[in-house]
């Protein structure tokens, strides 16, 4: 069975506020624990993961299934190219099915490229898929006769080559020849791979798409995550309910829905799934929470409203509307803060990355939120809005921008102090009567 | 049987933000037609409608009842004088019952007109209350015989000739006659109607007064609204909900209510009548609705409270509390926003109409908001504000002033944002072993 | 049967915004009407209270149980040495057990105190209580022979001359003597007292510390009342529901409880106890209500959170959570308002007290609001903030400062109004298909 080469040492910079994107915990597990146990269903006994220098130590703390053989290789410099160069030594002349930590493929894709390398074991073959619209990625040139003739990274719209592009399901049949071809190119963070893809088909070697049909998911931006967690849900088949989950009465539970050990629902609350609950969380009293991932040992407190968002481990919440938003671990929000997501004109929301303004194609987006982060009572976070780890937000806050890392974001309200002439009845009993 | 003559061509100037105050919706169907509904009931076969250009179209697509023929006539100018004497001409010499569209009797006070006229064909009768206190309305002075020696409009407070006011349900005997001695005064607005009945009797047509015990409702001001969906509430007698109405578990529905076909109301939500839900409409989780009339189509969201409060149709709603306030069509709220109803000194509440300060007459009124309206999350909108038709209202906004149409009123928050010298704790293990 | 000397002309000024310590009602009773019930309870036949001119008719109000006679006692002056010798000519030279009105000890601490007084008639006895670190109050200095050398106000810190501080239950055997030994020190508020006891120590009485294990209570500072409302609470046992409480369908109580005659507790709604909820009082829909103190009369409204809260009669709430706070009576928040009772930092929580920060020793405190306060829609009450008697807060206010009485503080934001340039959509029926 061929070998794994796993790329997971990119920076995650456009993944602020949060880090790590290929540790992203979906029902308790890091995205890379999902990767394993992917290619141990489809039979692969060996992985080598390639990591850089920062995250190597959190990548190599996530458990590794039984039947799974993983090691580790630190790659030198940024780029798909650099890291199949410094991973590559370890492979010889084997053959490797070359994929990426951040993106996310169904079974039948992976099986679909392992069955056409058996039956061809000296092909590139490099899986793509078809587009309707311009698509910033690598574009095949087709030969006649069907196989490729060239990859180009990111054509200029309207000038691209064909309407397929490559999606990161490759294999080098001989891995020792492929980081020959690397050699040059490696240092080209861009499109390094690709260069050296097209050497070796210069030098003869055939390389094969395999068309699929198939979307595929994976995490760039922050807001990716929801994409990620709605695959997952959707794939929660009935009600898994651990034997130790508390149920108050008057509540109501719909759907297909993972409920795990020591989860407290209050009463007249409503779950509505698809939707996972990590272990240990305590959903209060009078809420909603729908289509969501609640991370484990959360406190959603009263009355709070959570519906299409991810939500990370240990976070508190009160009162709270958090809708189609993104909260990460040890957050708290005050009693009546709401993430807002929708714009007031339903058009598509945009976020900035890095100064630029990315469309996210998202109408409804709530608010990005890091780590450890504190918000006050009574604010309101704007669509698409990012707030960076570790830093507060007070009551009251209007937040309609990004907010950096470490920051202390206070309102300073204007108010007008004075002698008060006005005098507040001595009894309200007219109105008590009425109800 | 006597017909009608039924203005309905007055401006809806000091109604804003609401426009076409005849076409003003109760329970799915617009004013006009519960008049309609109304003079069929006591009789009445023909019904002429006067109406001004701009809303002719609109009120022409008015359905009628099939045992009515209903014509329409164009005024000219303004004022009822010149609306009876644009009508006048189709009813020949005939005798009329005039009624203004924007006002609401009980039949009772109709048929006892129309018995009146019945026994005596040649005198005019005008409808009179007995008020207390001054009212901004046309007095009538009596002759001794207890016949009306003659109208006078708005005298000055103190000034008035008797107790008397008239109501707007005439009987005119002889249409022709009329006509002619409104000739002079039709284009006078304010009091044309009234002179000519003054010349009438000079000329030596008896007027009776048909005195009244009953309060009668109108829609001048936009908050009468309130005062109309109240008579209409109070007309509904027990429980009419649609066999198609889907009720959610722990839902409590007291006192009586009109739910029509395809409502939804979910889980652990209550409903006070007495209350009218429009079909199609989806109540959501956790609300209270109390003694409030819901159009068609709307989603009131999670936790929402709807308080003695008129909605028109297709508006949205998440986690409000909309109190003692009228929501035109098309309007949604973001979470957290609240349509306060009640001063801090629980004094009258005053609303700004045309530049002049108007007492309401209300202690509880919340805002008044037209159609096609937005509003941001946890805003404040203050009592007795209104909304023009369009506008935008930002998250966070505490609106003290009515809004024009069209407007977008952006709250810009003072914020000071620093480095974060605080941190929060990484756990909160100690609080959520006390819950 | 040693007859009680009740010191209760305290002024309050450090209890602001509430006044009249002693008077604060728990469970619909009077502080002071507690201690009467206590020192029937351990056998004390006569009390004479010390008031001053200003709370004398208040305190003369109070209902006396029937085995109680009682007389007061103006006080002239300050300080509790200066009560004591007013007090004092009443008693003869008879002994005197003097307790200060607004500390609160259990019965057994009282009991063992009179059963040694009755064995040593003529010794005077201070209670005290062993603290581990420093404590702004009075120190006792023993003799070899385990009794009292010297009583010491106030050491500086590191000075303090054992571990053991005096708290308020003396007995004093002889009154007349100990009058002469005041006289020269009754004017002096801060250590008149204990400096009589050193001039009677001085002169050969014998002074025994009786020593407790116990912790007392007291009401200092406002948020003391949370203490006290604690302790009551504590001694709830069981569900003490009068017949006549009106309870909704999906209602759940759990815990210790005392709801009076005439609550109403409607649909939806959490009660844990221990709680107590007075007469009258109206529990809205939805709401939680949590080992909190709900006096008489109030109402709760819609989906309100009262979390260990102390609330006075006759106040009114509307969708509020209210953490960790103390309201007057006759107090109401409009829809949406806050009191947050925890930092961003999850520090302890300060509070200015006549000019000077006090550490109120808790991480959770909310606010601090006086009696006829009323409070708009939306505001946001930063913790352990106080808001003094009348005054009034506007909507939207992020209230970060005390308040004083008879203040109205108002939020002036800063708006943008432009003409609106963007669209709301016609339709919501894409949104409304997904529900």
């Amino acid at each position: 069975m061929i070998d794994v080469l796993l790329l997971a040492g990119g920076e995650s910079t456009r993944f602020w506020p949060f880090t790590d994107k290929n540790l992203t915990p979906f029902f308790g597990k890091p995205l890379l624990l999902w990767h394993y146990e992917q290619v141990v269903r489809i039979g692969v006994k060996n992985v080598v993961v390639v990591v850089n220098s920062d995250t190597k130590e959190k990548i190599q703390s996530v458990p590794v299934p039984k039947k799974l053989t993983v090691s580790y290789i630190v790659q030198d410099g940024n780029g798909q190219g650099q890291a199949v160069w410094s991973a590559g030594a370890s492979f010889e002349n084997r053959p490797a099915l070359i994929l990426n930590a951040s993106d996310i493929y169904e079974d039948d894709l992976l099986k679909s490229v392992i069955e056409t390398h058996k039956k061809d074991q000296q092909s590139i073959l490099v899986s793509t898929v078809r587009v309707t619209s311009y698509f910033p990625g690598a574009y095949v040139k087709m030969k006649e006769d069907g196989t490729i003739l060239e990859m180009i990274e990111k054509p200029k719209e309207g000038k691209e080559p064909s309407d397929s592009v490559t999606i990161f399901v490759y294999v080098i049949p001989h891995m020792k020849e492929f980081r020959t071809a690397l050699k040059s190119y490696a240092k080209r963070p861009l499109d390094g791979y690709e260069r050296a893809v097209n050497k070796m088909i210069k030098n003869g070697t055939v390389a094969k798409p395999i068309l699929t049909a198939r979307q595929w998911l994976y995490l760039k931006y922050p807001w990716h995550i929801l994409n990620v967690m709605d695959a997952c849900l959707a794939s929660i088949k009935g009600q898994n309910i651990d034997s130790s989950v508390k149920i108050g009465k008057f509540v109501t539970i719909e759907g297909p829905a993972i409920i795990e050990e020591g989860v407290k629902i209050s009463e007249g609350t409503k779950i509505v799934g698809p939707i996972f609950i990590g272990r240990g969380t305590i959903v209060g009293n009078n809420n909603i929470i729908r289509q969501s991932h609640i991370g484990s040992n959360c406190v959603t407190g009263f009355a709070t409203d959570i519906t299409r968002s991810y939500i990370g481990d240990n976070s508190w919440f009160h009162t709270n509307y958090v809708g189609d938003s993104i909260v990460g671990q040890n957050v708290s929000m005050g009693s009546g803060t709401v993430c807002a997501n929708l714009r007031l004109d339903e058009s598509a929301i945009t976020s900035k990355v890095k100064e630029e303004v990315i469309q996210t194609g998202r109408t409804k987006l709530g608010a990005m939120i890091g780590d450890t982060v504190r918000i006050g009572v009574n604010a309101s976070i704007m669509p698409g809005v990012k707030i960076g780890k570790g830093s507060f937000v007070g009551a009251g806050v209007v937040l309609g921008e990004d907010l950096n890392d470490g920051m202390y974001c206070r309102f300073t309200p204007t108010v007008m102090i004075s002698q008060n002439s006005k005098k507040a009845p001595e009894s309200r009993d007219k109105f008590k009567k009425k109800l």
